[in-house]
């Protein structure tokens, strides 16, 4: 079986006015849609940032990769690395590869090798999770993930490119967010909830956690900032939450400061901020900074990269979670069988999917019962592109001209003053 | 595909009367050859240790298998870790799981982990390393691997057990070592050259290096004692040595000491002793004892560890290579296809291959030439078992009385004061 086909397809689906600590969310999120085609017809599907500069570098690779059997991983590597070197990467040196925009090696690589991976699966008619190592559970937990947020009449009257109607409404405060919790429970049954604040006070956070806590009273808490507040702050709003959190996560920025932060209070720290990369890991080994790591196989380097990840977590007695690339149903599937296939990914993953209305696949959007997503027993992610939607999402791309996402300028159209800060608080 | 019948055969091959510093082969080794067969008909090959403790613990596994997906490698790790605690695991707790008697989970699931990698190979009908990730390389270097030894006539005296002819002869000097190296490097065009010492004296030992360097100028040298020398001695060694050694293996016993001299000396020390398994590259991290890890899939769990071995030689810039098992064709086309398809497995591997006569492929002993052992463009890992050499190495396990790999005892045939000592100089 050789590659006989690669198609990169930018797509942009629509946000609704969310808030996080650097901003506000585009009235689009952009993202690459990649199709693998093999010669005996089979196509294994991806999906990754739609950045200008990740797609840039996506399209660069993708020529290359013609004739190349979908096993040979370590081909796809070395053309990661010397065939597209992108424009200007001393510039990204710096930057997080979390980051959207950054296309690092780990980036680019993990986009395709998910869709090499799918490829194979469908080809040996077995579930990725199967290819993977097989599944240790058939329904994968998934958390609520609660935002901020402003109300759609109120955001269109800044940015008329929101949507028309969005049922959240606007919630800037404690019951509001309860009632947000409330609806996204009743609709998923989700049995875990994340909080991302940073947004309103410390004070106001801390309520907004006691009152899920006395509405949920069973459902373990997240609270992230992502690295919203000061040491002092931090520490202070710790003491409150103690006993109320199953981690906090990002609270404050750096690694030094989380690990800083552990040795004052002992709470399990969690990110997705600070240990983004293999070097990073090797880094909190030495320090402690963190406790447990939000694997994300979109920029850890795709999935038998985020099962190093998680051996490593064993090695080293971390715990393993999984953040959310504010991903659509090929992510949210491919994110299913990696964490099904993951003995040691013991929590709930996070996931955006509840936020877009859009997808682009056959059967419709995914669904989430009992706060689960299922792997399907059917050949690799288990799901089918639905080219109509895929071309319709493609013209709302060019379109909307969203080319990437720069939450502080879309927050500076709402307030001009708007200052990125870490720490806010 | 689902496993229809899982075979565990040991069997028996003549060893010459070769030494090191924990005593003398016996005159036979014990291997354990695992075959896992599909309801397609199928059969994944593997070979890993045959003593006693470790043939008692993959039988009772064994069953247990079938019915499974091949490609289920955490039901495999879960029905190792539950369905077969091996009786007195207690007393094995503080033996290295390196040690071929010592029944590790590791052991265990890895020895059936490589025929299942295997089977799924020869399923898709591609080599195992295309499987692994691609080959990097489609020849793998191997280093001539010398030992000292009693010539035939001499050992048959005391044990009528050792084969009646051994081409090699006594090897007891630093000519006759010489000209060892020089059969082996003819008969196999090595470009690297292994020296077993810790059995003459240090002084002796440096010696023989002295006369490869100036017979191979060309050939990359190793010197592995087995932990044979004092701290003083390797130090003292180590001044003679430096410039001429690829790196120094196991010169010194236990993680402390290499840290020591490593710290003293600045040589890139070599370990298959002190760090075995994932726990004692943990500590390694912390005291830099060892630079240069030899993997060795047999027991560090199977194909997927030794990729995650290689992953974390390469997060933590220690370099790779590859020890020999004692082991005969199979487990040397497992370790081609491995090797070849790991990028940082940059040193020649090691092998005890030309010390047997006996294998069981059909097509004969497996060719090593110009010092490399290729991969075949075969599924799987290009060999395929000879039933009637089975069986009749199965004949010859039963007929020797051989449960195991006791080198102390052995010795003491030859001198009954011989005593297991580390250091022994």
């Amino acid at each position: 079986m050789k590659i006989r086909q690669v198609r990169v397809t930018p797509v942009a689906v629509r946000n609704p006015p969310l808030l996080n600590n650097g901003g506000l969310y585009n009235p689009y999120t952009v993202r690459s849609i990649i199709e693998v085609e093999a010669d005996n017809g089979l196509i294994g599907l991806g999906e990754t940032f739609g950045d200008k500069l990740v797609l840039d570098r996506l399209s660069s690779v993708r020529e290359h990769l013609v004739g190349l059997s979908p096993f040979d991983l370590n081909a796809l590597r070395r053309l990661t690395q010397t065939q597209a070197p992108h424009p200007g990467s001393e510039a990204f040196r710096f930057l997080p590869g979390s980051w959207n925009g950054n296309p690092t090696d780990a980036k680019i690589f993990g986009a395709f090798e998910v869709a090499f991976l799918d490829l194979q699966a469908r080809h040996l008619g077995i579930p990725l999770c199967e290819l993977l190592g097989g599944a240790v559970r058939q329904e994968v937990p998934f958390s609520a993930y609660l935002f901020f947020k402003y109300g759609t009449d109120y955001a269109r009257k800044v940015d008329a490119d929101y949507a028309e109607h969005d049922p959240w409404g606007e919630v800037l405060n404690v019951e509001q967010l309860v009632g947000e919790a409330r609806r996204m429970i009743d609709l998923y049954g989700f049995r875990s909830i994340k909080v991302k604040a940073g947004i309103l006070t410390p004070d106001q956070d801390v309520a907004c956690i006691k009152a899920l806590r006395k509405a949920f009273p069973d459902h373990p808490l997240r609270l992230d900032t992502n690295g919203g507040w000061s040491q002092d702050t931090a520490r202070r709003m710790a003491e409150q939450l103690a006993g109320d959190l199953e981690y906090y996560e990002d609270p404050t920025p750096g690694l030094g400061g989380m690990a800083d932060l552990h040795l004052a209070t002992g709470l399990p720290l969690a990110t997705n901020m600070v240990v983004t990369d293999f070097d990073e890991f090797r880094r909190n080994i030495t320090v402690n900074g963190v406790q447990v790591i939000l694997s994300d196989h979109h920029y850890w380097g795709g999935l038998r990269a985020t099962q190093q990840l998680a051996h490593l977590c064993e090695m080293f007695d971390i715990g393993l979670s999984m953040h959310s690339n504010c991903h659509l149903g090929i992510s949210l599937m491919v994110m299913t069988h990696i964490a099904a296939a993951t003995p040691n990914l013991s929590y709930a993953c996070d996931t955006h999917y509840p936020w877009f209305t859009e997808d682009l696949l056959l059967d419709g959007r995914v669904p989430i019962k009992d706060g689960n997503v299922a792997v399907r027993d059917l050949p690799g992610i288990g799901v089918e592109l639905d080219r109509r939607a895929l071309a319709e999402l493609h013209q709302q791309y060019l379109r909307c001209g969203s080319h990437g996402r720069d939450d502080a300028a879309q927050m500076r159209k709402f307030k001009p003053d708007w200052e990125r800060k870490k720490p806010r608080f």
